[in-house]
């Protein structure tokens, strides 16, 4: 069915339903089927994108609540799509940064086809000999998340102890081998036992526990860390980030990347120990990515080869089909996904 | 009563009995009359001192508690005499940097006469027409906490927000008036309706309020500072900290200089608003200002001529004579003192 307006085909969508309080549900979501014109506005200095890839993020929890928070992402909007980082093919462009045929990362919505509108805040991929998924984790924005986080917020220096909770998500195993390829001292905290072996076998930490079968995290700090720790990187927050403070060293950093699980509770657990802030004079920061991806270039620079000669790997966890991505969101909350959650919604 | 080895003479001590949990009491301490020999051991390389004014300072609290911190100041000895902050003038000494009648402020003990083992970290005082008693403040330690914190820690910007608890103590009274100066707009919270007056009237807050007559925190700093709060120079912990949060702005700085709302409970009350660090990319950094001290003659330099042009002033809370020291302390933490509290234990 063609018009002088473009061709008019099938676009799958994942609504967001209404706003959130709790622990969300994949019924909070809701697949359907929808159409559009496969062609951009009349005028359009957006991109009309085939998305190839989703990624499920821990920060989209915030975005289902009504956030009113200027200088952070807005939030969902109850009756349209999910929007997040993603992969595509540019179908149109009405934008000089890109041609037909061009693969992009960057923000798009949760459906078969997108109309990108802010086309300056996406990426071109220039490097196809690497999985494409990647650019949702390792060459997206986990990566840079955990390359920012890790060395421009925690300043680290070689031979500094360094600890990561939810270590074997999508930031979390690439900030702990930054860090040991930097010359760090490295353990990690995770959910089960195949992700704890991860970290050991795979990612080469140092140490690891898996938090759930620790009755005292104070008690599991201290085993791995009998000397302190330097430099926290905060993925989860609550008890964690209790125990972590009476463990850190004097002048430690602590970068707060994110705190997945106080997400679905109504009000966050009460964090008692910052006192040690000053005992300790320790600097604790919360950062975005979006304000480092200006070093995206240096960051490439450095990651690729590292790629390329084995010293990065990275594990996916990869739904495949759109209609698996409900499901792959809500699993972030429950550590279902083992790695980088990504969901694979078309092989072009 | 002289002999070769000097004269012994009374010397009255304030006694440190045990460590203490929950809220210190005046019989946690003891004055007790001792006899010193006014000579410094054979070889000493440390100074006698006679004591003039002490210095009562909420730190000190936690130092009651049997504290195991590398790097942070020691406990109090149970049996020995209180240590702190104070102005003493040297009777003799066994160290390059002083002499026989020089005036010094630093670490000494509570007692009339000291033995101080390690002159190095003392302050000769040079400039004596002020106030000698602005050494245990203004000219002294907390003078130097307000400056580092708000100028090394804050970062601050012309034109800024600023935020202090306990404005109208030893240390906020400063950071206000230093800001004010800076070209901030500056908002103070105290704990009654005079110390209040005092921040609107002569430190020249832009705004101050009760803390205790604010039914809901939150509220009162959106009503003082509805733009929000570019710096919080945190005093207090706890729920003030939970209400500032919840009113920074986008890349807010908090120095944390003390908590003193929890310095007496048995558990420190948790802390649930931490995710704002995240959404709004603040960075929140304890300091002690033992890592400042290199700084003491720059801020000489400025403050001494504020004073003499009157740009500064300093409200001082002055208890008289030895045996007041025990309740001067305790008062700190229900807020008795106006201002900054110190003992005048001798006019020479």
């Amino acid at each position: 069915m063609a018009s002088e307006d473009g061709e008019v085909v099938r676009n799958k969508q994942v609504i967001f339903r209404d706003f959130v309080s709790g622990f969300p549900k994949e019924t909070d979501m809701e697949v359907r089927e929808s159409t559009t014109k496969l062609r951009l506005p009349e005028g359009s200095s957006g991109l009309l994108v085939k998305n190839l890839y989703l990624s499920c993020d821990p920060y989209m929890r915030t975005r289902m609540a009504k956030l009113d928070v200027p200088g952070y992402v807005d939030s969902f909007k109850p009756g349209s799509p999910i929007t997040g980082y993603g992969v595509a093919r540019v179908l149109e462009s009405g934008h000089p940064n890109f041609k037909k045929g061009d693969l992009l990362w960057g923000f798009t919505g949760w459906e078969e086809c997108s109309i990108i509108t802010a086309p300056e805040t996406c990426f071109k991929i220039e490097h196809t000999d690497v999985p494409l998924s990647y650019y949702t984790g390792l060459l997206g924005m986990p990566g840079m998340t955990a390359y920012a986080g890790f060395f421009e917020v925690c300043s680290p220096k070689k031979g500094e102890t360094v600890f990561i909770s939810a270590a074997s998500g999508a930031v979390g195993q690439l900030v702990g081998q930054f860090a040991k390829l930097f010359g760090c001292y490295v353990v990690g905290s995770a959910g089960s036992k195949e992700k704890v072996d991860l970290l050991k076998n795979k990612f080469r930490f140092d140490d690891a526990f898996n938090y759930k079968e620790e009755p005292d995290l104070d008690a599991a700090l201290k085993r791995c860390l009998p000397e302190g720790i330097d430099i926290y990187f905060e993925n989860v927050g609550g008890k964690m980030l209790d125990a972590v403070l009476l463990n850190m060293k004097l002048h430690g950093r602590i970068a707060v990347c994110g705190m997945i699980s106080q997400y679905n509770l109504e009000q966050p657990e009460g964090v008692h120990n910052l006192m040690n802030l000053v005992l300790k004079r320790i600097r604790m920061e919360g950062f975005l990515v979006f304000d480092y991806y200006h070093l995206y270039p240096k960051f490439l620079e450095m990651v690729l080869p590292q790629i390329k000669e084995g010293k990065i790997v990275y594990v996916e966890d990869t739904a495949k089909g759109f209609e698996s991505a409900p499901a792959a969101l809500i699993g972030l909350f429950s550590g279902r996904n083992v790695g980088k959650q990504v969901v694979a919604v078309s092989h072009e």
